[in-house]
């Protein structure tokens, strides 16, 4: 019994999931699993249970199943570390890119998981350092992106980028994402980028409304190192990681993103493959 | 002798400008005219004259020489208010969309000036009022944009738009440019906007990296009214006038933004045509 | 009675039209009104009257329907010339940019108008010359757009470019889309080319896939004369007029577009708006 | 002494190289080495040697070294199928993609070959295939790009398009380009396509003048099999390979493409890495 501990993360808020969420924690019991809840499951589901931390929950369970959406997902996947359980993402309402499994098929999927017969998306993260002179100053994981920009009536932000220690350009600028496959479909796709497939050892490295129009989309292998000096004077430059997490940095400050020896293991639908998602998301086929 | 005070604005701490500074002052009293200083061109030169405040420049020139860049003509234009004498932009480097004319070509432009033989170009200003609840709580006119934007993580901020009380569509997005045909070539083109002829009639409306990827810029008629509700909750949204004002907007505060009843008159080069400035600004000819 | 006689038009093969056809043209000649048919309107009903062609249609008609879409409405539209009749679109199916009206808003629109109260849309259209060596050798009307482009292994064309004779660019890309602002959410659209406001009075100069990635979009007061000398050498260079009328180019043939002296006038919904359509078309609101 | 035969292509009606390449050619009988020109090569300096078809020049060489652009390398690459030798390719003017020596620096560069002491980066191509019903009419090789588009007034195809036998979209679009990471600075770029780094395991597929907005590049591991099954009645869907090669398709056909297993080795340039090259060429750093 490979998966004996279940953990459950809720979307905050979300306390409509109530009778859905009582169901699950007792079917998982009669199946003799254990629950671990997060504080928005405990509390949408009073009595089923302790309330433990996120971190908790990820440190001790089997497979984490998400009911909420692609946020909540992405916050859980920055709590991973070298874990790697597999994450089950039910969407509340609408699909997402991250939460494939409806309501509806969240018990068949289940059954599907608890018997091992199931296929994952393992997905590349990124690891992200800031450095202030010599001295590091922060470390960050993402699943989506690591995003650099300026807030303030002048948005010009000059970043000068480097790839495997090779000068690149220097961006001038909203902003700079860095991305991996799974963040393309994300703030990427706004910004102009490309889509690339989940799985694509890959990452991307986007202008945020550059200066220089001749500045596009970059796609690079895997294994690429970006380094980001931080060459604005002032205020107002930040560095946020998966649109959750936001830190400030200093003028000269190096942004230093590679990929995480780690990565996310997302149960996949077994009714929906990727390029469904796509053209369902995207609506593709109509104009 | 319609151009008998002459103002002079000169970009901050441009302090080599002196010896042309000098030599242009005396120039013009040799013709007899009168010249009015803004702080930087009294700071500049000294013993040349008294510093007024630009506002006095304004008010008081019948024609306004910049030497500068296009910002210090953004700035300048946005205290004419009714006047709409003339500017003659100088660059001190490279070309600018506002400032075509080189130093070498300032003595004979502005003789041509002098003798009432020039041409110009009308430009149209946008009139952008700031309204929370039923109270006006501020009113701004821009020669080149009107910008409404976030700040912080999550960059987006949800913008409820009406062009003459019509509804167009709720923006998702970084951000709402609207901006005059001068200012198509400014921030707007970083957001992929198209190029407006700078006299066309028109304004252009543009989101920044919407989340919606069918959103495309908007280019209406110079009287339409464009009605902008700010729906973001918390912090962080802030509209922005030419990259150089900043306002911060709560929820709910409602943006108008319309043609100006004023226009800018901009002295054109002999030298150069639109096109001749746009083609060596963005490089044209050559991939 | 100042709309007496009413050409019906209807989009080629659409033979289940002929239930309504039937309807309308009995309800026309009950109020009154003579009916001319085009060849697919009488093919479409028999027995209903004589075929003419759309030529004579266009030339006797008061007001024209169209039951079919954008294209049949295009087709009409060129063999308008002076007479600026007014056209009702009718879709068959789905909404239009230029056939707003549904079959059963049909009626009473055409009461609206047999009454002479009903709301139009005035829209400019194009005059396209292609000139070879001194010698005119083809004139076309566009409400769309006119579109120079190349076929073949090698699809790059080069056309030299001016407005109002200032030299703009040499443009180095798969085509050239000449469009006015009804045109813009054709095929411009795809060409990543911004949306006019219908009444704009400007037309819109987009390049296809050019190769200098500065090249943008430009947008030109509806008084510009836009002269496309095509430097190209080989076959297979195009000039296509609203996606309809195809003409072969040879190297150093001219095209001149200009606004034609002639507008066409069509009937609005008197349901939807402008944006309505927009919305609907370009699913906004939705990603 | 593994470089012994040194194959010499030129770009068609170069005949300016005559002194370079008398030069180029004595200097490699002195080192030793035997020397094997093409039509171009053989022309262009009358007496060198004896003229070889292209395809013998690459079947025979240890070594090919081309004076021209990228369109000479890409000829060449097309002829390669299992040899892999290296390729020099010179620029005879301007810094090409993939022609990164210039003339001064081909004889350091040579030395380094001929000493065996030099960097090569080696780029993947694409097998492309079609089929019409069960019968196979043709196998192409690509270095840059497989294109399918369409001619004529209407210019809209439609790709029913696949990948590992999943239904992607319906694309309908001007064409569609498949292509490599050293495609993607041609053709691609100007489409709207991403920027891969040279030696990404990835392909990248791109419709041109998409109908439907929300379609974008689409990048995919390099072991993606892409079929597309072209769908247009009419004539004039063509199949270009590389800009070079063109072919009919009819309706029905299906093309596919995927990675072949054979790769092209290009010579490094000892003075200039893959960044520079973009910011030459696409002139970073400067707006």
């Amino acid at each position: 019994m490979s998966v004996r501990r279940i953990g459950i993360a809720v979307k905050p808020k979300k306390t409509e999931v109530e009778p859905i969420l009582r169901e699950l924690i007792g079917w998982l019991r009669e199946q003799g699993r254990e629950v671990l809840l997060d504080p928005e499951a405990a509390a949408a589901c009073p009595g089923c249970g302790p309330s433990l931390t996120r971190a908790e929950v990820v440190a001790g369970a089997d497979l984490v199943v998400v009911l909420g959406g692609d946020g909540t997902i992405l916050s859980i996947a920055r709590l991973m570390g070298a874990r790697e359980v597999p994450i089950l993402g039910v969407n509340l309402g609408s699909l997402g890119f991250l939460t494939e499994v409806t309501l509806p098929e969240l018990f068949p999927a289940l059954e599907s998981v608890l018997k091992d017969d199931f296929a994952v998306s393992r997905r590349l993260t990124l690891a992200a350092r800031v450095r202030r002179g010599e001295e590091p100053v922060g470390a960050y994981v993402a699943l989506n992106d690591v995003v650099i920009s300026k807030t303030g009536p002048s948005r010009i932000v000059e970043l000068e980028t480097f790839v495997n220690g090779e000068y690149v350009t220097t961006y001038r600028a909203d902003g700079l994402i860095v991305a991996t496959p799974t963040g393309s479909t994300a703030y990427c796709l706004s910004a102009g980028g490309p889509i690339l497939y989940p799985t694509l050892p890959a990452l991307v490295v986007i202008p945020i409304c550059p200066h220089t129009l001749t500045n596009r989309p970059l796609v690079l292998p895997e294994g690429a190192r970006i380094e980001v000096v931080q060459r604005s004077a002032g205020e107002g430059v930040h560095l946020t990681v998966d649109g959750q997490v936001d830190v400030g940095l200093h003028q000269r400050d190096t942004v230093t993103v590679a990929r995480s020896p780690h990565s996310i293991t997302l149960v996949k639908s077994p009714k929906l493959n990727y390029f469904e998602v796509l053209r369902t998301k995207l609506r593709w086929g109509e104009r």
